[in-house]
């Protein structure tokens, strides 16, 4: 059976497990606790993780590291959420995106208000760039429903993946009405939970 | 013919061009401006950019951005620079995890260095992080020559990127001997060419 290490807390782990409940497919969740450092972690997640983070899938016998990395194997492995073959690139293009932009301003701006300060140019810095992301993501969902047209696939889990918080990150969706709309499309899809619930089942 | 948009001055713009002069594709190179505001470059870019940055790649007629999913799109494509197919996973690792670490950290501390002047909190917060990032390849690279064992991939020039401009970004790589040791080798492969050169053929 597919093997999830992950935490409740981490955005990245909750794109991996809203994949597996949107797709409906049954797996271990492990919960992986992040307040232990790197190297004391358990010794089946060390071996199983490459950079000794959440979230990690094992999956016969191969363990795969990296958010995107896991949703991109698990879609074509499983042959959902991943959109028609002809918009692949596009769905790549998103995962790119969000590694390097929506992925990190939210996270890292979320980390600091909760888990570790920052200074205050430091929070102007990833609030500016947030800011950026979401208008990026506002605009192209004001023509489409989802960010490849044929419907909801993995670029929309991974850049939606903390959208979910976006208050415990200082941020708000009050001027972002198609992220809104977008947010709300993909939680009414059948298996949906709020990451606070996406936990072991 | 395939045709490259990008810019010498941007490494995600150079990991592409990297690829194709290692595996010696022929191509066309378009130079974009980058001080040209992104709505006011040209048409032909414009409508062939997702999100109006450098690299693009068009091929066939369709467009591809985002240097990662240019990577793996051609690594696929030409079969050349991807490793094992067993390797597959851990390339798509490596490139999950260069889009969210060295790739967001050295480039940005080099754009603040060069273009953009950012307050001490925001530069020492980037510097940590790059630390973090070069301690994280030196380690892996002390146990292999590549970042798979098969040999030099896309995970190679996509983390590989902005390394040979690192003094630019402020930093030094005097302590990650073996981060150097794979730079080296990378510069040694038929057809390499340092970023400052690899631009318009």
């Amino acid at each position: 059976m597919l093997k999830l290490y992950g935490n409740v807390a981490s955005g990245h782990s909750y794109k991996v497990r809203l994949f597996l409940l949107l797709a409906g497919i049954e797996h271990e969740y492990c919960n992986v606790d992040l307040d232990v450092p790197l190297a004391e972690r358990t010794l089946d997640f060390v071996a199983a993780s490459r950079f000794g983070e959440v979230p990690v899938v094992v999956l016969d016998g191969t363990s795969v590291c990296q958010s995107n990395a896991i949703l991109a194997m698990l879609a074509a492995r499983y042959g959902a959420l991943r959109g028609l073959a002809s918009e692949w690139p596009t769905v790549s293009e998103w995962l790119s995106w969000e590694a390097n932009r929506i992925g990190f301003s939210v996270p890292n701006l979320r980390h600091a208000l909760r888990w570790r300060a920052q200074q205050q140019p430091v929070l102007d810095y990833l609030r500016e760039r947030a800011a950026a992301d979401l208008a990026r993501l506002d605009r192209e969902l004001s023509a489409s429903e989802f960010l490849v047209s044929s419907g909801v696939t993995i670029a929309d889990l991974s850049c939606a993946g903390y959208l979910y918080w976006i208050h415990e990150a200082g941020l708000s969706l009050e001027r972002h009405v198609h992220v809104r709309r977008w947010l709300e499309s993909i939680a009414e899809l059948p298996g949906w939970q709020h990451p606070d619930r996406a936990k072991r089942p």
